[in-house]
């Protein structure tokens, strides 16, 4: 496995990491500035320029748009908030063939709220992706399902494992891999005792078009909010970039840390410049 | 599927619920007055007033002891960690032989801290049920691994689904579905995609030694304090249980709340009360 030092070219960062605390141009300009190859930005700060002018930027500084965060929820209390959230969807994939973007993340939807609770939330994920993709296709954009752990599975997804993605991926477009694979992050999988067998499935199936890390932190206080650094809690990074790379991934490496009272706290030079450094040594 | 309605005696409270804020005699009294049949207690309640004590009390009241909780963990951080906590899990099976447990429960550890972390840990936890297995088969007390929810990987198992846990007694204990099986709780695996099949395998294999209820809270605040009353949450507990008795399973119904900010804070017979109306109403 080649290492990343002296690779940052090979690697993204997703604004998340940063807080969002400032405007995607300057954002981008620290990215760029700090020799990372690539960005993954979302859709709010992307639509408070506009696409047009983001992808300008974008093309100035020569970022790869690793991915585009991400979708509205699937899955969904009621028809108008089904609509809604296709419709902000449908235009996010507009805004994602504009940017470039090497996929459109999906985060389906959590069971609360849904009609027929964990099973009704997975038939509309299902639904709802088939929708999806048939948008996605006449865009050229490839959708990219993001297993989330488990969890999130009440609150923020119900696909919560890569072999469970990866069968939603064949059963809604059998045989397409360009426009319809996973975002395999780290925080989400790196538990799951499948592991080792659901990615060399994913990499057979040449469905992996993303790759994400941080890391989980031995004393979490957050469910959402407290994301490592890579190097700082306990999962084996270079063991998991190895299963990806041996199945066949030859994206980047894109940080992302949701971190409220640590990472959001720091100048976003010092965040750039530590996944920098950690990408090269604990990746 | 039978309804729990008037079946309190094919139910049981793990005295976790209540909090641990009285002695075990005056726990045992309340759940029997309440018209349980059966309790799961804890070793330190058991260890303050001897298990002789308490298996005089249990056979008293009539109580069955659905599962002795909990063993130390398998997976730890040296040599000498590791034999601690083998002899305490040893000295509770004595304790758990003379309380009549039906099972003892297995709850593994994490993989924090452990020499080659998630993998060295399974490693550790493999070796460490094969271990006790023995010990258990001496004393003619099952031993019920319990699989956590994923959240806990890091610091409190790394058997995360039921299948998981299925194969490692398959590994350990092949054919002795007897001596070594799987305690199913729903908070852990209700978010499972593999649920169905899994429980039937379990089923199949004779291993399904306990089930313990309680609900995932759409708001959860709290990744161990913050277990919601059955029927507070988002889990499909009827058909969990239908899942659970169709693939064979006779045993009792196991409450078990972990809610520190909560039902640890209302009284005890009051908690009791809601327990028995729920068991009867939404499970």
């Amino acid at each position: 496995m080649r290492s990343l030092e002296g690779q940052l070219h090979r690697c993204a960062i997703n604004t998340a990491t940063l807080g969002h605390r400032e405007p995607l141009a300057k954002t981008l300009d620290r990215i760029a500035r700090a020799g990372f190859g690539g960005v993954a930005p979302w859709r709010r700060e992307v639509e408070a320029i506009g696409a047009a002018a983001a992808a300008r930027h974008l093309r100035a500084l020569g970022l790869t748009v690793t991915g585009y965060c991400r979708s509205a929820y699937l899955a969904t209390c009621d028809e108008a908030e089904r609509r809604a959230n296709m419709s902000a969807n449908i235009k996010a994939l507009d805004d994602a063939a504009e940017l470039g973007a090497q996929c459109f993340v999906l985060v389906v939807g959590g069971a609360h709220g849904v009609k027929g609770g964990l099973v009704g939330a997975r038939s509309q994920v299902h639904d709802g992706v088939a929708e999806l993709y048939l948008e996605a296709r006449k865009r050229g954009v490839p959708l990219a399902i993001e297993p989330l752990h488990p969890t999130y599975a009440s609150d923020r997804s119900v696909v919560n494992t890569i072999r469970q993605a990866l069968a939603l991926c064949e059963s809604v477009a059998p045989g397409d891999n360009a426009m319809l694979g996973l975002a395999i992050d780290v925080y989400h999988c790196w538990w799951d005792p499948d592991l080792a067998s659901s990615i060399a499935l994913a990499g057979q199936a040449g469905r992996i078009l993303g790759y994400h890390v941080c890391d989980w932190l031995a004393d979490t206080q957050d469910r959402l909010m407290d994301r490592g650094m890579m190097g700082d809690g306990v999962v084996d990074l270079p063991g998991f970039r190895h299963l990806i790379e041996l199945a066949g991934y030859r994206g980047m490496v894109e940080v992302e840390i949701f971190s409220e009272q640590r990472w959001w706290k720091v100048a976003p030079d010092e965040v750039l410049s530590v996944c920098a450094d950690r990408l090269q040594s604990a990746c």
